[in-house]
């Protein structure tokens, strides 16, 4: 079989794409443990630009990760995000949830009169207190968690606010990011996010290992 | 619960995106079937200047579906590809595969000397006549995909070739679009790519439906 000329070493192939973006990315203002994150959210999409559209509270590495340390579940709007998470990066064998398949979602989502995206949301009620939240599709996923905070529901220890697109993204991350509740957030303000992301969001905020 | 002000209707949010699209992308010059896979790929990632760095062959759309009529199988590389991939589009209810996590991959990937990525391609050896191969994720299973057809490997009925990154994807995309063996493929060149990609190529050609 002729042999390409590419890099094949898989160890490599992160180090130099690390590097890569460390050399290129304007990553200086970003406190270290956001730094590292911001580099696997850049990685996954391929733009070191995505930086200027990033915004957080200070304590959103920290604390999602002394939830993870803890145990608390990751919640996933999408089953490409609860895919994604690689499982041996979590430190508690952590559980990964997504109820968007969850035959009860269809019914409420009619009563509630939203998206299944959102209605799904309804079905994290006993595990929403101290969890890790990642949205990487629906903005009416995330409007509809920022209602249910409103309304009193147990507060997660983090959002990593990533829906994608058009409609409702970025005020959605607009909402995120000025929510009174002061959970900690983070997001890439915009219409970019998505499944990718927030995967890696999660996955460097559940381990160092580069 | 205090209701906050956004759309909710599902398919008034998909109609939304889709006209906000077709008003903001360059989408003049494309032929009527890749310009629906086109809109569908921007939907994914937020992006309307995609369509920049977007090459094909103008017979990928046809040659992809007419395979998925006839029942061939979507290989993918990475798990979050075939986990996003909407099993209700697809025509004939098609396999979807991902040999990623085959126990067989690991011992494969140290004596072919690459990535598992890359390793996981040689389980796909029964299946690649006349698949539709999606690569989300590796630039190495896209380089390794070239190799194998070099090597007179069965050939694709399309090659949708979305890896994402800073080392390999952009050239692995240049090599695809200008393989010899000419298999119809769609590449979005550069660092830009990914499995929301690749799963939106896919979705929108296995069904008109938006």
């Amino acid at each position: 079989m002729t042999r390409r000329d590419y890099v094949r070493d898989g160890a490599e192939i992160y180090k130099r794409s690390f590097a890569t973006i460390r050399a290129e990315a304007p990553l200086d203002g970003l406190p270290p443990d956001i730094e590292r994150v911001a580099v696997r959210m850049i990685h996954s999409c391929g733009m070191v630009d995505l930086v200027d559209d990033l915004a957080f509270s200070p304590d959103v590495v920290r604390s999602a990760r002394a939830a993870l340390d803890t145990g608390a579940p990751i919640l996933c709007d999408a089953h490409m995000v609860a895919s994604g998470i690689t499982r041996r990066r979590l430190p508690a064998d952590n559980e990964v949830v997504c109820t968007l398949s969850d035959p009860r979602v269809p019914a409420l989502a009619k009563t509630l009169g939203t998206t299944r995206s959102a209605a799904a949301l309804d079905l994290w009620a006993d595990q929403l207190d101290g969890a890790v939240v990642a949205i990487g599709n629906a903005p009416t996923a995330l409007f509809r968690l920022l209602e249910m905070i409103d309304a009193d529901a147990p507060r997660p220890a983090a959002i990593l606010g990533l829906p994608v697109g058009f409609i409702g993204a970025a005020e959605s991350k607009v909402d995120l990011a000025e929510h009174e509740a002061g959970v900690p957030y983070l997001v890439v303000h915009g219409r970019r996010g998505g499944s990718a992301m927030a995967v890696a969001a999660v996955n460097a905020i559940a381990s160092e290992a580069e």
